[in-house]
């Protein structure tokens, strides 16, 4: 196997390219070899290098503890439990939350046999027991893995004390009621809140 | 712009990949470090050093001239011209060619600006009035700017006295008419051959 072809096996490998977009980013690449090549394999290079995970968190970070759990201004109270660095990713997009994050890693599986103990669940369980700790915020996806994982560390925080507590399911904004499932729907009926004048 | 920060951005460049598309592939690439970034980062270092551009044809390639300019086996008589390195791609797939080929490097447009000295137009003349070369095939794209340049070729090798053709228009094989355009159901109509028992 060639350069090329090493190259475009290996771009084809990212989520969202397949072989046909992952040929068309080897031929862009290659043309714009000073304005796309080098600055590309320099930043792997730098995250190769420089990224790690955090060891209270599991965010990535270039420092570890990451930044938000380095962040004096971050509520120390409040930490939110998510899947994956990219949920984590997509809160703090929305700037709403200005808690801390734990980052599960996946979700309990019994078919990939992933278990307590393959997710950051332990160390979840050790965070909510510091006196710090008030409020644990369930964000895993509304998968039923998703949904068996948090049933699970709602069980395991118990005896912690500490509050736990689930996004809340509804409508999406701007989300049409024909367009909807009946899950998302029946949801949102059971949640349905006083309107406010 | 931190590491994180600047991979997402250049990822987010190549074709195909949109903001969020990019964000998951770094997440990927940071956690498949060994497997997948660490690879790739090799890579586009490798692509950069070697890669160049064949003097003769304009494909691109480890070595100059090209594997394909350099093969004795290829039919030297044969020039196929296309658009794109990407246009040579797919026709060295089908395995259908066994001639060389001649890149343009785009179209002819004056909107943009691009003149014949612009493309790799010279190089072909020069190329069609060597003794071995008998056939150019114009394979340029079937849209307004490659067939003007495709027209535009044709006068320019008519001193030349190589036979140029063209490919064919046409059904595409598989394809329904009920779903063709117009023009190309009356470019099938016009061409149409005796049917061999």
């Amino acid at each position: 196997m060639n350069e090329i072809e090493r190259l475009i096996t290996l771009l084809a490998r990212l989520p969202g390219l397949g072989p046909r977009s992952a040929r068309r980013a080897a031929l862009q690449l290659i043309k714009r070899r000073e304005s796309l090549l080098e600055p590309l394999a320099k930043a792997l290079d730098d995250a190769a290098r420089t990224i790690r995970t955090c060891a209270v968190c599991g965010n990535v970070d270039t420092t570890d503890p990451c930044h938000i759990c380095a962040a004096e201004t971050r509520d120390a109270a409040l930490v939110c439990v998510v899947e994956d660095v990219a949920d984590l990713w997509a809160l703090e997009r929305t700037g709403a939350f200005r808690g801390r994050y734990h980052v599960l890693g996946g979700t309990l599986s019994a078919i990939d046999g992933v278990g307590p103990d393959d997710l950051r669940i332990p160390g979840l369980v050790e965070r909510a027991s510091a006196e710090a700790v008030k409020e644990v915020i369930l964000a895993t996806n509304l998968t039923v893995e998703g949904q068996t994982t948090a049933h699970y560390i709602t069980e395991k925080l118990a005896p912690t004390g500490v509050t736990v507590t689930r996004l809340a399911h509804g409508v999406p904004v701007g989300g049409e009621l024909d367009y909807l499932d009946d899950g998302t729907l029946t949801a949102a009926l059971r949640a349905r809140r006083t309107a406010e004048g």
